[in-house]
């Protein structure tokens, strides 16, 4: 009697997997699913297929998904220009209302349709679901001594995870649009990474995992041979100062900041590029990416 | 010691209320509210108020809106034009995003902070979220001897109401946008009032309740002092044939009985129009608009 | 279509009542029922029906009774002489027995008979019932320098609230006697207005309600344009020097400070001759009698 | 060492009851006191102790007790006279009054602190608690070609159990004084046996037990050698017609006939002037006093 | 950045093997484990940490182990003979206490142990704890027409499979040797195939596996190549005449009849040689082994 | 009515032990067993039958036994030699495996069937069973200036108590060998009292009770009129110094120390020889035995 050489590979792969199985089971695990890593339909397959994974052996799981690239591309076929301002989109009423459309009319759904087909039990959620993201108005920015109002953008100010770990319990995955509620009940648009940190802290989340388009932190710009794989929280200001944490970094590492501080255990930055990339991380012993922690 | 005839009035009114809250306690109640019911502001907030009123007092509640209008508009806007077929808008996938966008992600959360804003909790869901509503494709229509698809148009196929009643028992007040998961996943349209009747009968509703722009169903068009105020379900054939029952009212019909047939025990169109409607049909023994049962 | 203003109104009324529905929701609120309160039945019927409303929101309801005049009106049939010793009755056991036939076979189930016709649930409790009140006799009272013994009167020493938080949990009204078990299980009569004051406590009540035939503490006897609206618990002892606080409402305030040092949130002394005067007191916005807080 | 005598044969007494507690344990047990086995005072507190013995080993213990004496006693003590008609007493409000205050307020009280000093939690609980024993007002009855309105006496129509069975699941003792709840709320005063044999049939008990002041059932009027220790349901009807069935026995034995085809499994008439009866019964192999069974 | 090749087909794996994780959750699987298949180390180790794994991911999981090898081991240390009357060992009383010694004390603990240290939590038991198997004694067996008493061996009369419900229902693996309490208490032996058959009855396992030293049914003895599949259970008479089911497969196919009838979904004869052959059989869609069914 | 003075005894004796079944409800007890003490049939039988009572009265009851002799004949049987190095058996692999399968497989499946026939629903587990008893290895004895390896034999190192808990909840009586778990799963030998002591420490035993063959602890060796009824905990250290604790005892106050340090209430040391002498030490008033105390 002989086996298929391919059977006998993938016991032992699950074999291997156990104690990560084990580790994890019960545990809470957020994800902040970047914009960018969205675009490959298949690899957006395999994420919702790795959820779908995860919380079939018994790990919490929520997902924050971004969105900005597809807000400018419907911006733009409504015609509608969009200043910004150090890097922030400047939201008047109607930007704002195609903000949320597409975050959570669209991409929100897609991704909640996907989990689903994939035989999960996705429930979508804007900030302003149950209350979930209280947020207040982002200060005016100074341009050339002109205070610049950025209209409906904001930081999050409070989360009742209360919907979450309700949904939880009951074995959904709550996907989480990043926006959150104003002062007026008006939706402000946030920062996905800041709302994943926020909301990873609220959960007490025994990890948070950024699923990016990039290698992880490097050294050298552009040079995935300088992967650092381990940044002490301690380490970030010193690295922001040089420059080796920058531009998109920059929020992620605030987010590490906020969610480590909260009680995250870890958080990771790791390439959503790779198929799987999120079984790799969770159940073997491969290290991927860069993993910031206290 | 004199009290002012207002707190009076109010102290009476609401022990009038009593048997009514008594009655309703622990029932579950899903509400229609139409696209045209939501226009007005003032009337918006009034409904939302009375959606946690009835929360507050023990009746598990559940809303499904409209949205027509609001896809035209925005269609509008992005200078795409819409074919309609029998009344039926033909929905191509670029018609269906703006469609999903709108209802889920504009008037979906629009209804869910207002309610938040009176003190409720609520959770918007589209069809796909949970499994909700599994749909199936509209068939095609015939016109001039030539069928015409419909596209990505639906009928409720399965309700999964797992998902409401799990939020249900937290005490969340699930807010609904008509639209169901096709066979590959996909966002299907569906009229609002069918999706209201299925979701009406798999929850056993004890009532389901029409918020419309109409007074009731008229024996006499446009003559609302020829109000009919009760329709037995076997009634409903012959009034379409005479016509009484006519354009928006037949699919409000057809949900009508396929929620009486689920076991709902009636079914309420009543005037969106008139500030707390809802109070006024559920705590008063004011009889408000038409009334369906078997 | 033209709606009647008394509808109108009533739906004002009832959403103007939400924010208190709200507020109340889960919290439990004692309410003393004085003797000379009870005399109207048109009143008594009103205070009925307001507990079941107040269970019907969800408020944990517990009612205390009095019951004096009842007492005396009672031995006088049996042609029983009492005799009083600062304010106390001597209670010999003939006396004692007949003080508990009265209050908690005749007026307690009278109680209980008009809540349960109002559509609630009302469970009658003496304080032996489920070890409820345990209590000490009081000390004998010095009169012309001879100790004067006061028979089976009692203080309350531990208050068991197990019976009533079951009760509660089950959505039962309990209505208690103001009686208590002593040292070999005789029953001792104690003052309703302490009994209601150790059960707040123990319970860590929202408030307590004194529903009285008065309007209040009036800072000038008879007078009740002078009604003192708010007293801190620091003021009591000043107020009871200078004779504002006299006779008996010397109870009330002893039995209040020692529900607000027991964790109670505000106590009142509202008007029970005022139609669903517990109703204007919890769901409006008129204020009504006095409230003692710390 | 050498073990005293008495210690040797307790143990081998409480291993004997092992298979008894065993069988009975988590099974429902109601017992009617009569009144005339509650004058010995130890005798009843043999009584108290083994109810609260029953519970302590899992047995769901119900009491009612009677109380007739008692209330021919208080009347006169208030000079009323009593008409009785076919041995049921013509009850007025003013009898009514002093039966339920006599039942409630005084009987009931003192089981409820008996067993309370015994170790048990006791609840009193009248017909009107909890709408325990709703009951329809007795017919008139024929006297002299005249028929003469009983007044306020009562026959169970309706036994909510839940209260009872809320009480005994959180080991309460329930002990109910044998009154209802008329159609407008009033009391009725209804026999005792009629009520176990009502309460029991609810609670589909293991066993209901008379405790009273004979040897059980006799064949031979006063001759104790002439019990009979075991009845088949069916031949109640005819041993009444022979007399040997008469009297007081008769609306035990209504009651036991009721009780048995509402699904008790057996009733039994034991002599409640032997100590410790109730042990002896369910403890011990000992037959004690007559059964009935189907 | 390139990734290992090995660590991407153990995502591949595992992400294959979700849907049958999904299918398998919450549902119960017993396994046979026959004492031949027992003796490789390595393999032990495999099926031990196969069961850790299928706990992990939701199935409730009893085995049953053999273990006749060694008891005729240690009975041949202890210098004692055995009888084998038709293949039934004669058991007498000292064999009986070195059977239950050898099985319950050695075969079932090491089993617990090895499991143990794979990370599960595994609870031994005998058929006697708990209850859980009552058995009636074999009868004896006619030899050159005399009749053998076959002493301690039995079979099995009734199943109490609480003990393994709570020992499921806390996340234990119970691991029950082959024995059964008889008559008067004692041990009787069991064969082990017919105690695995009738506890997967008794809990309506979704599956039996008796996990062999055997390809499965071969339709030609010794040529692998002639492996039966799948067998319906109305097949097994018919097979068994011809001789195609023949020693060790007879008690096995009864087993399985008995459990298919007791209403498990099927049953498997697979080769426990193969590494993991468990979770080849529930996680890949390799068909390995006979399965017989309905 | 004449009743036989035995059923007036049994009764008498019941109700005496009313205020010890009340006291003990929902405590545990742990009892270790002795070896010794279970030689005689007749009182084995006792012994089990008092465990059931235990338990149907309410408390939590875990027995350990122990089993010293009957390991020491099947070795004997086996032609095995053991050598004893200061009192401790020099347990090799073939030792080890003997030890276990006479306390696992004989002693302990005896004492769960013989609680079992008297009614109760005994557990066996040993140490291994659920991670029960971790334990570390003892260190080597020096022997003559050499250190001898006692083999497997072990302390405990940390005990895991939730099997015991989860069983003990539903109902079951745990019956525990003394073995333990040792670094590499293996299984190794424990002194029954130091078992009982930790287990009796990690659930926080109201009692644990050391059911031995002799009268407790004697002042003068031999003379049980010498009896010291009271020891506390502090008081050990100098009476084994003066001999007063010495051999056997020696472990048995070692166990009580740690187990009255843990927070166990008082430990009991109890002739087991006497009928029933468990009953005796709970529910009766007489002092049996030597009591330890903090």
């Amino acid at each position: 009697m002989k086996r298929t050489s391919k059977a006998e590979q993938a016991a032992d792969a699950i074999i291997e997997a156990l104690p990560y199985f084990k580790h994890f089971a019960g545990k809470t695990v957020v994800i902040k699913y970047g914009g960018s890593a969205q675009v490959d339909a298949g690899l957006r397959r395999n994420v919702c297929e790795d959820l779908v994974l995860m919380e079939a052996v018994g790990i919490r799981t929520v997902l924050i998904h971004g969105g900005g690239p597809e807000i400018s591309e419907m911006l733009g076929r409504l015609g509608k220009e969009t200043k910004f301002v150090e890097g922030l989109r400047v939201t008047d009423e109607e930007t704002a209302e195609v903000a949320e459309m597409v975050l959570v009319g669209k991409i929100n759904k897609g991704l909640v349709a996907e989990i689903n087909l994939a035989g999960g039990r996705a429930i979508g959620l804007s900030g302003r679901d149950g209350n979930l993201v209280w947020a207040r108005r982002a200060k005016p920015v100074a341009v050339n001594g002109e205070n610049v109002d950025l209209g409906q953008v904001g930081q999050p100010r409070k989360i009742n995870p209360e919907i979450l770990a309700d949904l939880i319990e009951k074995h959904y995955i709550p996907v989480v649009a990043p926006t959150g509620m104003g002062p007026s009940g008006e939706m402000l648009n946030i920062n996905g990474d800041a709302v994943a940190g926020h909301i990873a802290a609220s959960l007490k989340a025994e990890k948070m995992i950024f699923l990016t388009d990039q290698v992880g932190v490097l050294a050298e710009v552009g040079n995935p041979e300088t992967l650092i794989s381990e940044i002490r929280v301690e380490e970030i200001e010193g690295m922001t100062r040089r420059g080796i944490i920058s531009k998109g970094m920059i929020p992620k590492m605030e987010s590490a900041r906020h969610a480590l501080e909260g009680g995250v255990k870890s958080v990771h930055i790791i390439d959503g590029r790779v198929p799987h990339a999120l079984l790799l991380e969770l159940f073997t012993s491969e290290g991927v990416g860069t993993m910031i922690r206290r």
